[in-house]
């Protein structure tokens, strides 16, 4: 049976001889995990564990230098391993030499200008035609098989028994910091690799911050609560957000809770394949504007979750493109007001050619 | 008084007058907390939580979504605000024209490929001239002042306290997960922002890899752990690595241990300002090529540490540049064997002009 790295290969190296390109650079660090099932992590752009070489044909090359070498034998036993040890650059000029490689396409959208100017000059040299290509495995990760499916929906359910687990024991007295730390420490504990992104654990006014950092706020009782949380299992992502008060709401939360619950659901109904993420944006922002917070929501509706915890398509008024079936995206209306607080709803999503199915179970405080 | 920040943005103008550019459009999320004292973390390049126009004259500009304006305003009173809604290029299209620039400089290290010909396209419009910068910001970021000094003496300091605290804990039966976790939630615990890099934690024959990921691998008495952990206080980073034996240390692991340890105090006694990285680099090399672990070090000795974890300068083969007083360091040796383990020892040295003074003041098992 192949493995799944085996069959995003194939696929990757049709698109390749489609487009006439004798080998691809990957750099994107997502991307590398999704073609090769090698983890390490990056520390930021300036700081890669390694790139690939995808050629139309001919076996897979890992290049990475020593610290990962081990690693990436073991994680990626379809890649040849390359080690550099003066950089990516000299192991690529003889690789491309080795492979007789004639037209050289990289990651535009992840590859550093100055990386650029460095690349240019060795294909110059090299009489190397360079291909400036923007999202070929983008597009490839977007749409999920089964097997990111089932991984998807267990980290989505390890997610919500993470957050049911801390939202028991969450009461006045305890901050923003010690409820954030003990939702990553379940997390953890839970079997999960760590938080897919910061946990966002805030208090009233500082929910007004749709990033918000974790403070050492206190919370008191009617406080409003905000939890934007997510989880790494099996290097799959989840997301999702509740917003709450603990103690007896008010009016005014349950009025505007309402609203962005309203927004949600909007949202969700008007998924499915083949409509645009600007579609769905519209049909969720036109209800917050209808009640009256249009100017409250400023940020986008939603995003695809894969290996990637933001990944393609955007739920966005600038996603013009078609949802597709077996996409998993977000959908997170929120409204946010300085002097009072904020109130965002995430649920995560997968496309059918019908409509949508909400991954999440987890229902507080959406009866409100 | 003027803050850290004013001080910085006088002597950054002064560079740009000096080589005659109008703007410095700051994307590297270090540079741009250690500009503005904006604190909004980027994930990853292809989320920025913002971008800073520097004029050479005129007030600082800081340019960022609807996510993260309050905060932004609250951080970076030094700076103008502005929120754009359709991406960083409207914006700056706008403040290039309003403040009249001719010559743009943007930070080539760390600047999309696809970004830059999106800028190229705008100045092309605009008749604007770009200059790529590569290391403007970072080698100001290199020196530090007397108040960066004391961040990072505090984050030393706090980094051997969290180690000391775990260290005292660990015993057979224990995981790698689980003491880098303690680590990780006794930082917190103790006012770390957080770690400064994934914490490693490496029994036995994971530490072979010197970016080892914590399992579930269980301690035995006499295994051999590797900890390399670093946090983050008021925006200054440590980091500091020890390796050690529980139980008793056998003959092959003291022989390798005292090596290694040689080799680090070679590193330490070859720093002072005027010398290059490289020297450094080569004088701790010797120490193991000696002993006959040449091949088993394969990666560099050291690196500056501030408000990024790896900056400049390097210690390294390709550390050419000479080192200045005021830098701090780290050095960093160690070996790496496949099938027996590895050992490496590190700690932060500050630069001086008659040498070198070690920040660390932990000695575990550093006199074996």
């Amino acid at each position: 049976m192949h493995s799944p790295q085996q069959d995003r290969l194939d696929r990757l190296r049709q698109a390749l001889r489609h487009r006439k390109i004798d080998a691809l650079l990957v750099s994107q660090p997502d991307n590398r995990r999704y073609l090769s099932g090698y983890t390490a992590p990056d520390h930021g752009i300036q700081e890669t564990a390694g790139f690939l070489l995808i050629p139309a044909s001919g076996k897979p090359v890992l290049l990475t230098d020593s610290r990962f070498t081990l690693q990436a034998e073991a994680e990626a036993p379809l890649f040849e391993v390359v080690t550099y040890t003066r950089g990516l650059l000299k192991s690529l000029d003889k690789l491309c030499r080795k492979r007789d490689l004639k037209i050289l396409a990289f990651e535009s959208e992840y590859f550093l200008h100055a990386s650029y100017l460095r690349l240019e000059k060795m294909a110059a040299r090299l009489g190397l035609e360079l291909r400036a290509e923007s999202d070929l495995v983008e597009r490839m990760r977007a749409v999920k098989d089964a097997h990111e499916l089932e991984l998807l929906r267990q980290s989505t359910a390890l997610n919500e028994k993470v957050f049911q687990s801390v939202y028991q024991t969450i009461e006045p007295g305890m901050s923003e910091r010690e409820i954030a730390l003990a939702l990553e420490l379940t997390m953890r504990e839970m079997g999960a690799e760590g938080p897919s992104f910061d946990t966002i654990v805030a208090f009233g006014t500082n929910a007004a911050r749709p990033h918000a950092v974790p403070t050492d706020r206190i919370l008191r009782a009617g406080d409003l609560v905000l939890i934007d949380m997510g989880l790494i299992l099996d290097g799959y992502c989840s997301d999702m957000t509740r917003t709450f008060v603990v103690g007896k709401p008010d009016q005014t939360f349950i009025e505007r809770h309402r609203a962005v619950r309203k927004a949600m659901l909007a949202g969700i109904q008007a998924i499915r394949a083949g409509v645009t993420g600007v579609e769905v944006d519209r049909a969720a922002r036109q209800v917050l504007a209808d009640a009256g917070y249009g100017e409250a929501f400023g940020h986008g509706l939603g995003h695809g979750v894969g290996v990637a915890v933001h990944e393609e398509p955007r739920l966005s008024p600038r996603g013009t493109k078609q949802l597709r079936a077996g996409m998993v995206v977000t959908v997170e209306p929120g409204l946010y007001l300085a002097d009072w607080g904020g109130i965002r709803l995430e649920n995560m999503i997968l496309v059918t050619e019908e409509g949508a199915e909400v991954l999440n179970r987890d229902t507080t405080s959406l009866d409100l």
